[in-house]
């Protein structure tokens, strides 16, 4: 898709008039009395935590935003391939990456030897390894995302739209913080210019602070992040210009000899791009505002680091000037490390409230969403009853290290951007070409590896599957689905429904033999009292309502037939029993390797995968550890 | 994507209410007095054209539909590969994609040799052979493609919304049917509530009857569809059932003993699926009507042919039953054959109105739409001054040679899956079979070969890419694009925009030296007189307004130079004059053999490849015939 060429217009760019484009204006009236979620900004995290809640209708959210409407400029852009994932399973994938610029090399620029006034190409790396997902890493408008996630809101269960124009004022804890039934009490200050000041108060069992670096929500649990003063200031803008510069359609990394660095990202509609142009070095203390740079200084430096290419600026439809700084929250939720036995969360924060840092390394919006879909369904199973409120000690626990990583990297990232180091020295393009070598897994946001917990299992049997990892995101792979012959990637089975997902990898027996392994299985977990899929589902619901358990055996799908296939895999569902289909899947023996090999799964010995509703790997699992399957659900889930 | 589990919903399956499914009313108010192009009808054929032509801002379209509202429920389910391709330059394939149901495999069923009151799977083909498309067979519901059609035109530059309940009545031509400026005049009878019986009158410069077998356009110009009587009846459902017949994923054929065929075709969502099903065989000139067939007849002629397999029908959100007949319109237009020269068409047809067969080749709703896809850019290109108005009889000349190719293919597949032939002999499965692997091109629309013409070149230089065979549609292979590596698909560069594509294959010398075949041909583009980018383009409009220039180079993207490249390759546009970087592709060395291998392009000689507006390779030319190019586009362009 082209767009943007006659100027950047905000909105969906398939309507062709601009006016059309302009975006829905949010819920109307007031804010309900009661509900169980709150969630407190309209960004990533917010979005991402609406959308996930939006698909129980059994859940009442209310999300409110203290801007007038919906995000139209600037901000984020970058979107991780393991961003991708995830909105594959929230249903919309395929419109960011119709829409999005993808990111597929990656250049590095240094001082040319011979002219060192001039830059020069010192090297080309492809953006993301192959195989490490089956998605890009694609960059779009911020606004688009949320677009997206507003879309999908209001086509869910629960028809979410956000309420704007409404300011956190503070939030009042139950009296009794050990009595379930209490609710917290937050009060709101409308913004819009009808009801400018009118106060409005919400009681909901669970708030979520969802507001930014400046969150007011974490100020009311007095929390606050800590970190790293900035010493630099950066500038970013997004341009519309004409340029000889010629790699400017892919992400290109620029360090000159005198004037400092430079970010080159290509965005959607194949002509827009973002520049993140370093400024200068600041005093201890000093902050960047008070050196009055402008629009002007920015582009005058890009000029500069490009030289001797051209960069003619027709158009800059946002830009910004920041001062760097890594800082951290340090615990995500209401209660104290030592009240954590005794007391349930109430207040919750994500996203940029809990972690600020660089926006270069194009992770902020990412980890915010991650930190969302760790939350959200949580939230979902303790609200619906599925789940033990402790589960929700697990979020701030397991999002708390994960930011911790990611301050760490952006720190170290950052001072390699930048041209001078603490101590002085030029910064090596050489080395940052192999720092971001290095560390393509991270920036792809595959790197994530929960620690053992109460929802991550031990890797006592991780030889069962070496490329599934126990804590890290379940990585798709090519299949062949056994009913209808279609090929589809496995890891897209997932939705984002709350549930979680078990994957049978067969052994090499015939999965029609009674006395295989995988049909023991399937009929201890139809039958037994102690599986859980007949243990904390309803008794009006589905058998895969809880656990969706999906097998991949090791033949061709013309060798296996359906009807001597375990009775679990052929589910009778719905008001007719009809039959679903989609719960076997055999190799694509036509792609390559096929994922018996990808995964390193043990062919004689098959395994059990356990998958958490967020798409990371709770556990593997012989295919005779009933008791074991059993207990890891016993853990956190109740009937 | 499942849905349909507890029954089915019209509509769009993400909008989890299915009272927000319904669709939007139409346009309200009365039509408009004077349109450049009126259609009547809503059908697949109508609503490409209306699709098409709203692209175009500068041409005034009124499409009217005598039901009340958009189609809901049953028709045409069959997308052919195709038509995939063209809903890809109309940009919804990816929502076709995942909505739709994949056709992968097809079966094949016969009687048991052993025991033949049973039915046996005979042979297992796939459905559509490797590397005849980048995209699948699909299924959905022709009311879903309907629908995105609608949100097209809603978000285009025309905007349009069709009018309801309006029933052609009558269309008076101009008095002098040699004035162009006089327009035909229709009148329709408003069909709705508020405004029953009443009267409304358009003047068109065009009128388009797309209104079905039984077309009012059609009587209207004199013209009538002739061809054979029916004398088999078959019935059609979508149904949810429980079966255990193995294959109820797959497409399967199944031929019985003693109770007829059967044709089972998957559906979207999952769960559903239609069959067709053999009745009767009709005395000469019996009607179906007379048998009074029903609902419980169609199930039970089903469960009788399917046995041993059990069918225990669930619901049945549509059903019918029809006589299979093969009839043909002489002409697609209101012009005789012996007044071609002197008088131009006024008044077409399209689709059913032309065309009418049995539908169990899955050809109907396919060929329509291509029937549209072929006269909408004609009509475009000479409303809008752009093409001599000779231009509009190749669409009769074109069509009418498809629909009679159709016509004979159907006759023939019907007979095969009909289980008692003409002569009383059973019909042999092995060569019904081996008639559908022979004919699985046809079957996939990508058989279509337009006879040289004006618009069809010579197959002179066909030598120089042998997998580009003029007169068929241009086969997309995938590429690398140069200035930001993206891989993709060439033959997704066409948009359905009435634009021409030239794709230059160059040679395996530099691109970036000015002596260079491809080097030069851009100069003679860029700069000469005749060249048909200088001398069809108006004055404020960009270079590729007209004629959209691509170049495919041999050599790796990173071993050439942007700089280096001819600027018509890397233009100006807009009023920015921003640099356009999508006209330049290399091969796609990762995925097996590249472009010039799999299209048998000469790779020292190249080769131009000519490409109309409706993805039809035009001609092949040597890089150095810029007379015969300017000569193609003489033709039938005008300034």
């Amino acid at each position: 898709m082209q767009f943007h060429l006659d100027g950047f217009e905000p909105g969906d760019p398939s309507i062709a008039d601009p006016v059309e484009r302009t975006p829905r204006p949010g819920a109307s009236g007031s804010v309900p009395a009661d509900v169980d979620v709150l969630i407190v900004g309209c960004g990533p995290a917010g979005l991402t935590l609406a959308a996930q809640l939006a698909q129980f209708s059994d859940v009442t959210t209310c999300i409110v935003e203290q801007k007038s409407g919906p995000l139209q400029f600037g901000q984020a852009d970058g979107i991780a391939c393991r961003t991708v994932e995830m909105f594959e399973a929230f249903g919309f994938s395929e419109r960011v990456l119709k829409e999005a610029c993808w990111i597929n090399e990656t250049t590095f620029w240094k001082p040319d030897d011979a002219q060192p006034d001039h830059i020069a190409r010192s090297g080309w790396v492809q953006d993301v390894e192959d195989g490490l997902s089956e998605f890009p890493h694609a960059v779009l408008n911020q606004a688009r995302v949320h677009d997206f996630y507003l879309d999908m809101m209001r086509r869910s269960a629960a028809k979410l739209e956000p309420y704007y124009a409404r300011r956190f004022v503070s939030l009042q804890p139950p009296a009794d913080s050990s009595d379930r039934t209490q609710r917290v009490t937050v009060t709101l200050q409308r913004q819009d210019a009808a009801q400018q000041g009118a106060t409005e108060t919400i009681r909901a069992r669970i708030v979520v602070g969802c507001d930014g670096a400046r969150s007011g929500v974490r100020a009311a649990i007095g929390r606050e992040l800590r970190g790293d003063s900035a010493n630099h200031a950066w500038g970013v803008m997004d341009v519309l210009a004409v340029t000889d510069f010629p790699d400017i359609r892919c992400k290109a990394l620029i360090q000159s000899a005198e004037h400092g660095s430079l970010l080159i990202i290509p965005r959607e509609g194949g002509y827009l791009f973002r520049l993140y142009v370093e400024l200068t070095r600041l005093e201890a203390d000093e902050r960047v505002a008070n050196r009055k740079l402008g629009l002007d200084d920015l582009i005058a430096k890009a000029q500069r680091i490009l030289h001797p290419y051209r960069l003619d600026v027709k158009q800059v439809p946002w830009w910004s000037i920041y001062e760097i700084g890594q800082r951290l929250t340090d615990k995500f939720d209401d209660v104290p490390d030592d009240a954590v036995a005794s007391r349930l969360p109430r207040v919750f924060i994500a996203g940029d409230a809990c972690h600020t840092h660089s926006p270069k390394a194009g992770q902020g919006m990412n980890v915010s969403m991650q930190d969302a879909f760790n939350l959200g369904w949580k939230l979902a199973a303790v609200l619906r009853g599925r789940a033990k409120p402790e589960l929700l000690h697990s979020y701030s626990a397991e999002r708390r290290a994960i930011a911790k990583q990611l301050i760490d990297f952006d720190r170290e990232w950052a001072a390699l951007l930048a041209s001078a180091k603490h101590d002085g020295a030029k910064a090596d393009p050489a080395e940052t070409q192999r720092y971001f070598v290095q560390h393509g897994r991270y920036t792809a946001g595959t790197a994530t590896h929960y620690a053992p917990s109460l929802l991550t299992g031990s890797d006592a049997y991780q030889q069962l599957a070496t490329g599934f990892i126990v804590g890290t995101r379940f990585h798709s792979a090519p299949v062949i689905r056994l009913a209808d012959a279609k090929p589809l990637q496995l890891g897209h089975v997932a939705r984002a429904d709350g549930r979680f997902r078990l994957y049978l990898f067969a052994t090499d027996q015939d999965p029609g033999d009674p006395e295989s392994a995988i049909h023991r299985l399937c009929g201890w977990l139809a039958e037994n009292d102690a599986s859980p899929l007949r243990k904390y589902r309803k008794a009006d619901e589905d058998i895969d309502a809880v656990l969706d358990v999906r097998a991949v055996f090791q033949q061709h799908h013309r060798d296996l037939s359906i009807a001597t296939m375990p009775a679990l895999l052929r589910p009778a569902k719905g008001k007719f029993g009809l039959t679903d289909y989609e719960k076997m899947f055999c190799p694509d023996l036509r792609a390559g390797p096929d994922i018996f090999t990808l995964r390193g799964i043990d062919r004689t010995a098959g395994c059990m995968v356990v998958v958490r509703p967020d798409q990371y790997i709770a556990q593997v699992m012989p295919l005779g550890a009933t008791a074991e399957l059993a207990a890891y659900f016993d853990g956190f889930l109740q009937s």
